[in-house]
């Protein structure tokens, strides 16, 4: 698969992760009266119901990875080599921040933005690291037993990490940096954006070792083929 | 699989994807006490359900389709013969409209109406257009790599755009001109449908354009098969 | 498979099916503060959730019918003896009941009651035909294709169901006549459930119909087990 | 699979569990402006997505028994060696626990905790003896016919569980342990805890005994394999 097609996945999908992350959370807000559980459950049902659909078609192509924590564990794992690392997260990057743009355009809404949403606290940290050690987990897990469960476990695991993290899970490096471009319900204050980024990528490490305890098995051609 | 067979496909398929987007948003409305957020998030639930059981019993007769927008992309895409594009809309169309009337009699309101619902404005046309793009492309990556994925991949990419687009997505010309016959939740002003349907062709063509970058492999003896 | 073992996953299905409907109605309804559109959200989850569950459990034991209507139509299919369609439909009519009462006991509710719930006219018995048509075409469409996604299909067709159709949806006479015995939430009265009764019956054969012109072919091996 | 590695996966998992309980039941609380039915509809909605996903992609591992009432049944079932039901359970508890102070610490509250939530009554034990007898029934019986349905459906399970049964589901002696640790939405006063044990266990065994009924078949060789 050449490069350009992969990276072109990765851009498209992240945008579309983005924009349903914003958009159905400027409909969910606009909608809901103040009810912002409910506001939230649409979120998440939206957006993990979003992941499904992009990791069924685009992880063919690209991995789907749509994250550079995910991009840094596969390299460290052998599954993206060092060379693909740095321009996959820069199209990961410019399409989460197309997407955000693209959903400020849909709902008449300045593109330029930033967030004044404070999220910041030990508390939120320690969700940020959990919520990413366990979507790891979840990424690894399912390739090294299953590849064809991915797309529909990562969707669900997201959906799930939406309610039960304290930050509601951005678990994303590139999610966090275009969310901070968006003064809506999903966006987070950029000066918060800084320590949630570390967060993560603490909790992908932590994710990376548990899956070689709990899966230390040779990756199968089966796998391996999946895993591009 | 005779034509006539395929036609009565579409047509019922059609009836009951448009029974179910007027059917459960008068439901909503009539239970929801005013909460716009949740009769959405009933409305949308309903069709994306809906569209899984259609397209899973339906897909193997006639590729449900159930949208013309997607009937000109197949015949673009040689997997509908030209001659049979005509037909199939005329099918879809008939559909849709027994289907709005079908649920309008089971809520004992009135057979004719003409919705009374204004949705305009680039933001909804940018939207429109967006939604049928991905609704393209989820189609096309699914038949690609993995047709069995279609169904689920369709009724929950349409569950999410029902939330990330400001127009709720329509992206189906039937389902607008099907819609602007009921002004209950899911309607939308006659006069407002023409431009609708223009940004759902614009999306369309520009999502088999970025498939055939994404997907470029000619298609395997699977696909062919079924796609009939 | 002996007809005692069919008989008592019939009976053992019916009753998990129905504590589910009356069971979640009565939890909605006590929490949902009035808010009658979350109520029936909460009820459509969970009745169809526990569907696909009960479906995928006894589906290879009894065909998990667990619906008078169904197995009088597979029994017209000639996929269910004859001399086995009254057992089939007592050990369905016994299960239900014990369902509700089961519900009413964990509610601590009195388990003798009647419903006193109107749900009566032209359009809701249309609605009742419509939703019965419907569920038999989604099952002898996936059992004439696709045998392994029956239980899915089914449980979102239910959900679907539940919304857009003016009735909820009961398309099951063991269903209805259960629910009479319950003045919750999923209540009917017992006067109003002939009517249901004769309209499901309809819609069933309307879907058989409809299903042999769609799904003409002669049933394959694989069908055939699966329909034991 | 070296036991240290089952038990790594099984103490892991029920962190999961109890975290997106207690986490997902605190964020709904928070955000739900005391709307109960709308906090558990979320509260089950996360329980049930991370069931799939912790059973998906730890299944293969150790079972993702996550569940002392199961474990036993498995050990009953001759599916686990008596000689490692107690390193099962143990790590079970501990991970529950672990799950529990994790969730408070992620929205800071005070890691110990004693529930002062009073559920009992002969109702609520009669949900807990239901709830568990029909996860028992629901694992085994996927597991007796096809396995790869497990993850979704005992998430799907549990998700309608939550609903129909008076108790809100436990069924679980370990989840209603760590759950007592826990004065918040998903908690059970430590007093109450015991007798909705006992319910579980007693629901569990009638459950393998139903199972066997339905499912006498000796088990195949593919079942032996995920059975590890």
């Amino acid at each position: 698969m050449p490069l350009a097609r992969r990276l072109f996945a990765e851009c498209l999908g992240t945008a579309f992760l983005l924009a349903t992350v914003i958009g159905s959370g400027i409909m969910a807000t606009q909608l809901a009266g103040g009810n912002v559980a409910l506001a939230l459950l649409c979120n998440a049902v939206a957006t993990g119901a979003m992941l499904v659909v992009l990791i069924t078609i685009l992880g063919p192509v690209s991995g789907a990875q749509l994250n550079p924590a995910v991009s840094l564990v596969m390299a460290l794992d052998r599954r993206l080599a060092w060379s693909q690392v740095v321009p996959y997260i820069a199209a990961q990057l410019a399409g989460a921040i197309l997407g955000v743009w693209l959903a400020h355009a849909m709902f008449d809404l300045p593109l330029l933005q930033l967030s004044t949403t404070i999220r910041t606290g030990p508390g939120q940290w320690l969700g940020e690291a959990i919520a990413t050690f366990g979507l790891v987990l979840t990424i690894l897990g399912c390739m090294a037993q299953a590849p064809k469960t991915t797309p529909v476990a990562v969707g669900l695991y997201i959906l799930a990490a939406y309610w039960f993290t304290s930050s509601t899970s951005f678990a994303n490096p590139a999610v966090t940096i275009a969310r901070a471009l968006s003064d809506t319900f999903a966006g987070i204050a950029p000066t918060d954006a800084p320590a949630f980024i570390a967060a993560q990528l603490v909790g992908a490490l932590l994710g990376l070792a548990a899956a070689r305890l709990l899966w230390p098995a040779p990756r199968s051609a089966e796998e391996a083929a999946t895993a591009r």
